[in-house]
């Protein structure tokens, strides 16, 4: 047996740059929570997860349950997270990423736990975390571009080095930059800032800059039925998918009836209990699957399965997050047979980590490691550092409607 | 690495009781294989599967081409087994597991070797297969008692110990024999045999003389949807699940709109591409897994996902088989939380087994055993002997009716 002595949970800001979605603007820090998963002897489990104050509470609740248990066993984790979580808790889920539920933040809670004892069962084990899901399907995991709309920088802070993105040339130089420098093989552009038509220009300069990158497009549900058709009517062509056009599963379902390309979602299905619904509907054609949300690496399987038999396409969702959700991320995709679609993420705007060697995107994709566990580990002192900066920066949950709203007071979520 | 250093297949054949069902009659050796994946150091994987002669040269094929990889690695393995067997290439299932197809014969294939990779796994690592699966969400795993029509012995044989059963009463006694020996909490009647009004008064005996036992029964599709909504109509309130009444997908679906009890099946959703038609058509209430011809012990836990996503209630199939197949099917049940009823297995009606010290049946339930790997081990003088015996027996693969008819040679499989 190979017993859990310790749990810790440190949460930690990061730099953000001033990133714009449909609900308002990324803050100057982004939180995530790093789970350490003490068994001894110098093995130590890494997971990461959110860092909302409300998430952490959950976290902190469930970590000294675990002591005394055998990492190994899962199932008896999942327990006492259940039992730590408590009946009909929902954490905020920030309004882009689709319903909270009960359901949705017992898993993810407990995916946090299950990404941490896996990576320490691996290291036990001295078998890098996808050997442990069944194997690797391929040697490196593609990831897309992720271009968005953006300011030059914070209110009252320097320009970042990306600079100003508010129109479809400043959209391109930003593909050119992020492509020149990670070498990806397909672009998404985060939508529902501007009006549709105004975006549209964006996608189609992109087309014309890029006509060998897919292209995918997430306006997170900006627009009403009528707006999604028209739209996606222009794009025809355009497209490898279209990502959550409008809102919820029946809406999703008027659309994917009339448009030329495959919907995407990671907002209308979050858990398994939307996908009777959705497959009934016909209404999406590519799941975005998102180990945090979803349960963990052994869960995004299980759906990863559940696509695959629905002929379902899969992709991954991706919230600002560290080098250790990067590898958990790369271990389950090698190990998912049913992933038709580079994984999105937002690794190229992260300026600091707290991996020491974070895992590299080179050519677009990284390298399945083949280290024991994970095969990343903390930086102690950056760990320090962005703990401290979790301690100052004054950002307890993300808000990005709140904070657009301190700058633009009269500003109200996009809907065309 | 652990390195695979020899694969050996072993086919052995052991007796088998003159058990009745919808298509003839057991015959007086069962055929299965035994599969050995050495890793050197005294760590040898155990696997078992079919013995037929088609699926033998399947396996016998496959084998050298394992030598030399990673036993972690189950992707390489899946290559390889698709490499050796090739496209296109279905195995007999002697028509009481639904239709054949190549995409269940390459599960089936490729099932035998994950089996006896991960109890290797299991055995490098110190920890029983459960573990590896995420584990265990139970302590003990039920099984039921299956209840045959049967002859007293085979032509020209002495009598076996369990003696005839051809109407109620000697079901009846059967069923006592058989719960007093293994505790079984819940019964199956394999049917198919005689008219179905005939079994019904069988079952309304058992349900009379076992109020507390949930019962099923399963007459292998030899009923039309007319007999079969009739029938159901007259076992209300009397089956916990009524399983393949009727042939085909459309067929359970007509008898599933009228029956009063869910329906179950083993024979018309036997892979993933059976399910978004019988999810659409909601035939189907309750799946009987089957890691033998599902693709293994993870595909298991898939398919177990996918039920679940659907809510459609899972139970486990059974051929008759020996000891590491009872073991492979104890740890995926174990891991498996939506395992709604009791598993179906032929256990009771074996006599002999390539098994050392075999799992046990107490109380209806085997203990998930905490030994490394799937916890059994061979008996070679027992395997040398099975093996002996399967070479002089004569039997190359399972054919129920050719038997039935070399005694009857009138004999045509029931239909009503």
């Amino acid at each position: 047996m190979a017993t859990i002595r310790q749990v810790t949970i440190t949460p930690v800001a990061f730099r953000d740059p001033a990133l714009l979605n449909r609900v308002g603007v990324h803050e100057p820090f982004a939180l995530r929570s790093v789970i350490e998963v003490d068994c001894g002897d110098g093995v130590i489990g890494l997971g990461e997860s959110y860092g909302d104050d409300a998430f952490l509470g959950l976290l902190r609740a469930v970590a000294p349950t675990l002591v005394g248990l055998d990492v190994f066993d899962l199932e008896i984790v999942a327990r006492r997270v259940t039992a730590a979580v408590g009946p009909g808790t929902v954490t905020d889920n920030h309004g882009l990423t689709g319903t909270s539920s009960a359901a949705k933040t017992l898993r993810s809670v407990f995916s946090a736990f299950e990404v941490a004892c896996l990576d320490a069962v691996g290291q036990l084990t001295g078998r890098p975390v996808v050997d442990l899901l069944g194997g690797r399907v391929r040697e490196h995991v593609p990831f897309s571009a992720y271009l968005f709309y953006k300011w030059a920088g914070h209110p009252a802070a320097a320009p970042d080095e990306w600079g100003a993105a508010l129109d479809a040339d400043a959209i391109v130089r930003q593909a050119h930059r992020m492509i020149s420098r990670y070498g990806f093989g397909s672009i998404k552009l985060k939508g529902g800032v501007l009006p549709p038509d105004e975006e549209f220009e964006a996608i189609q300069a992109l087309a014309g800059a890029f006509p060998h990158h897919p292209l995918r497009w997430d306006p997170n549900a900006a627009w009403t039925v009528p707006t999604a058709i028209r739209i996606a009517d222009k794009a025809a062509g355009i497209l490898e998918y279209l990502e959550d056009p409008t809102a919820g599963i029946a809406g999703m379902a008027q659309v994917a009836r009339e448009a030329p390309m495959p919907l995407a979602t990671n907002m209308c299905v979050v858990g398994f209990e939307d996908i009777p619904e959705a497959v009934d509907a016909r209404a999406i054609g590519v799941l975005l699957s998102d180990h945090h949300f979803w349960g963990g690496l052994r869960q995004t399987q299980y759906v990863a399965a559940v696509a695959d038999t629905f002929d379902i396409g899969l992709s991954m969702h991706s919230n600002s997050h560290l080098g250790i959700s990067l590898a958990a991320m790369v271990h389950v995709a090698a190990s998912t047979p049913r992933l038709t679609y580079a994984c999105d993420t937002h690794w190229p705007w992260k300026t600091e980590d707290v991996v020491a060697e974070p895992l590299e995107i080179v050519g677009g994709a990284v390298a399945v490691p083949r280290t024991p566990g994970l095969g990343v580990r903390l930086d102690r002192d950056a760990l320090a550092r962005l703990h401290q900066q979790y301690l100052t920066c004054g950002v307890r949950r993300r808000d990005d409607t709140g904070y657009m709203r301190r700058i633009r007071p009269d500003y109200r979520p996009g809907s065309w």
